[in-house]
C-alpha cells in the first residue's frame, strides 16, 4: 500500500510508493523506454490492460475490445490506490496517511504512432471530454480532494510509455502548489476585489508582447515569470474556476488552442519533451472568485539542477517575450 | 543584464538570463557535455578562466598559475552579475529587479579525472573552507541577502562540465524554499519552543531506522518524507543556524561525513547523478533559534514529471528506511 508522508518543516507531502519500486540496483540513468508498437495501449491489446472505466466507441463496440477512439483505464502501477479508508496517523513529529487516491490513464488514440499534436482536434476534444467526465465521477468520492490531469511527453519529461496518453491522479489532500495558487489568488482578491488571472489576461491583452493567441474564448500566453523556456499557459478568457464546468461547445475551441500550441512547439522546437498540467479548483471548493483554471505546458529544454532544487528560483535563458514571438508564428500544415 | 522576475500569483522569482541564452534552435535534449580533459578548470589552464578570487596554494605559487589545490573563480556565464545598483521596478501586476548577485565556481581539484567522493578528506575540508570564506566575503555586500552553495554531479543532474566543482550563487532575495523552511521552523519554535531540526535529530536518534551515521558532531540521515530515492540530509548534531560559523576543527569531520555518504552513493548506486545543496540562514538573519543549517543530497534516479510539477507532491519508490539501511553499509576501501 502506498503511503503519504508530510515533511514536518515545509509541509510538503510525498508519496512513498513501493509498488512502483525498483530494487536500488535497478536504478540506471540509462534505462530507456521501449520504443515502437504495438504496446498494451494499442487497439487490439485491450485484454492486457485493467478493465476500462470510460471509452468513446462510435461503433458501439463492447468494452475492452477494439473500436474505441479514446479509452480510460486504471493505471496498472498506481501511485495511489482506491481501496480502503483514509487513516491519518502521527509518529512524533511526523504525519502520514495511507495512500488512498486514484490513478487513471487516458489513452488518447488507438494508434501507436499518433502524437497529441497531430491528433485531429475533434479527437483531442474527446480526450478533454473524457478528463471532464472522470473528474466529475471522481468528485463523488468524499475521500478525494483534488484531481490533477497531466501529460508527460518524451522520456526526458518522464514518459515511460511512448503511446500517447494523459493521466489523472486524484489525491486526498489539496496539493501544495494548488494551495499556493489559491493563497496568492485570495490575497489578490482581498486587496483588489479581482481575480488575479483575469487581471493577467487583461494586462497581457493590453501589452501584447507575451500573448500567443486568443481564440474561441481561450487565451494562450507566455507568463511574465516563466520557470522554463517556452513555458505556456492556456486559460479561459473569462473567469472560470472549475475545468469540469466546461460546456460541450467549449471543448472543440479549447482542443484547437492546445493543438496549435503543441503543434508549434513540436515543429519549431524539434518535438521537445514536455509536461502539461491542468490546474482546476479543488473538488470541494467550487465556483471560487479567486481561482481561475488554467493549463501549464512546460517544454523540458533545460536541466533542473542544484540551484533550482535548493532555492526554488529557476534560471530561464529565454525571455517570455521572445518565446511568445516565436510561438505566434503559424506552423505549416502537416498531413494528419 | 540578467533580470529577476516575480510570479504575481505564487511569488516565485525566476532569473531571465539571456547571457546564458541559446537560440531556440539550439535546444536539443541530446546536447551532451564534453567528456575528457584537459578542460579550462584543469591545472595549467588558469589563464583561460576569469581571474581567481580565492585559492589554496600550499607552495606559495602566484595567483592564476598552477600550484593550487582548490580554486575559486567567477562563473564565466553568470546567472547574476555583481555590477550595478539594485533597481526594483513594477509593471502593472508584475515585479522585476535587475539581476544583481554573484555566481562563483569552486574548482575542487586541479586534476580533471578526480571526483568529489574520491577526493582526500583533507582536500574536501579545504573546499568547505573555501565556501565558508566566500560566504563571509559576499556577506559584506549589503545588496546580497543569501548565498546558496550547491554542486551538480553528472549530466542528468545539470552538470555541464565534468571537472569536479561546486558553485555559489548569491541572490538579492531570500529564496522561496529557504523562506518556507524559515516559516516552518518559526511556527515550530513558537508552539514548541524548540528547533524543529534539533527535534528531528532527537527523534531519528531514538528510532534509528533512518539514521545513516553520526560522527564528529554531524549526523547523516534519510528524511522521513524524501522527495527522491536515497535523499540524504547532513546536519550538525547540535543547534547551529549559520554554516559560516563552522570552526576550523569542524571542517574535517564534516568533510569525512560528506565523503562517506558520496562514496557509498557512488559505489552502491553506480555513480548516480546528484545535486547537493547547502541551506544556511540568510545573510541578514544570523544566530536564529528556528533555523538549523543542513546539506541536502538528492541523487537523480527518478524523473520529475507532470505530476510533480503540477502538484509539488513527489512520488518516491524507495522508503527512506530502506535507503538508510542501504547507505549504512560501509563502502569497500578504494584507491584514492
Amino acid at each position: 500500500m502506498p503511503e503519504l508522508r508530510r515533511d514536518p518543516v515545509v509541509g510538503r507531502w510525498v508519496i512513498i510508493s513501493t509498488e512502483r519500486a525498483h530494487r536500488p540496483s535497478d536504478f540506471s540513468p540509462a534505462r530507456a523506454a521501449r520504443r515502437g508498437g504495438p504496446c498494451i495501449f494499442c487497439a487490439g491489446q485491450e485484454r492486457s490492460t485493467p478493465e476500462e472505466i470510460w471509452a468513446l466507441r462510435p461503433d458501439g463496440s463492447a468494452p475492452n475490445t477494439p473500436g474505441w477512439l479514446v479509452r480510460v483505464i486504471p493505471n496498472k502501477f498506481p501511485a495511489l490506490r482506491i481501496e480502503g479508508e483514509l487513516e491519518p496517523s502521527g509518529e512524533g513529529l511526523y504525519d502520514r496517511m495511507n495512500g488512498i487516491g486514484a490513478h487513471e490513464v487516458v489513452i488518447e488514440s488507438p494508434e501507436h504512432d499518433m502524437t497529441v499534436d497531430r491528433l485531429p482536434v475533434e479527437r483531442l476534444a474527446v480526450v478533454l471530454q473524457a478528463c471532464r467526465e472522470r473528474i466529475l465521477d471522481l468528485a463523488k468520492d468524499p475521500r478525494l480532494e483534488y484531481v490533477l490531469v497531466f501529460k508527460n511527453h518524451g522520456e526526458a519529461a518522464g514518459a515511460s510509455l511512448e503511446h500517447t496518453h494523459s493521466q489523472l491522479i486524484a489525491t486526498p489532500i489539496v496539493p501544495i502548489m494548488v494551495q499556493d495558487e489559491l493563497a496568492g489568488g485570495l490575497q489578490h482578491l482581498k486587496i483588489k476585489h479581482r481575480c488575479i488571472w483575469c487581471d493577467i489576461v487583461r494586462q497581457e491583452r493590453q501589452k501584447g508582447g507575451r500573448m500567443i493567441l486568443e481564440e474561441g474564448g481561450f487565451v494562450a500566453l507566455c507568463p511574465f515569470a516563466p520557470r522554463f523556456p517556452f513555458e505556456t499557459w492556456i486559460l479561459p478568457a473569462g473567469h472560470r474556476s472549475d475545468f469540469e464546468d466546461i460546456t460541450p461547445g467549449e471543448l472543440l475551441p479549447l482542443a484547437r488552442v492546445i493543438s496549435r500550441i503543441l503543434g508549434r512547439m513540436a515543429q519549431f522546437l524539434d518535438d521537445p519533451p514536455f509536461n502539461l498540467m491542468l490546474h482546476s479548483a479543488p473538488l470541494r471548493a467550487r465556483d471560487l472568485d479567486h481561482f481561475h483554471w488554467h493549463i501549464e505546458i512546460i517544454p523540458k529544454l533545460t536541466k533542473v539542477a542544484g540551484f533550482e532544487w535548493g532555492t526554488g528560483f529557476f534560471i530561464n535563458p529565454v525571455p517570455p517575450e521572445e518565446a511568445a514571438r516565436y510561438l505566434r508564428r503559424e506552423a505549416p500544415e502537416r498531413p494528419q
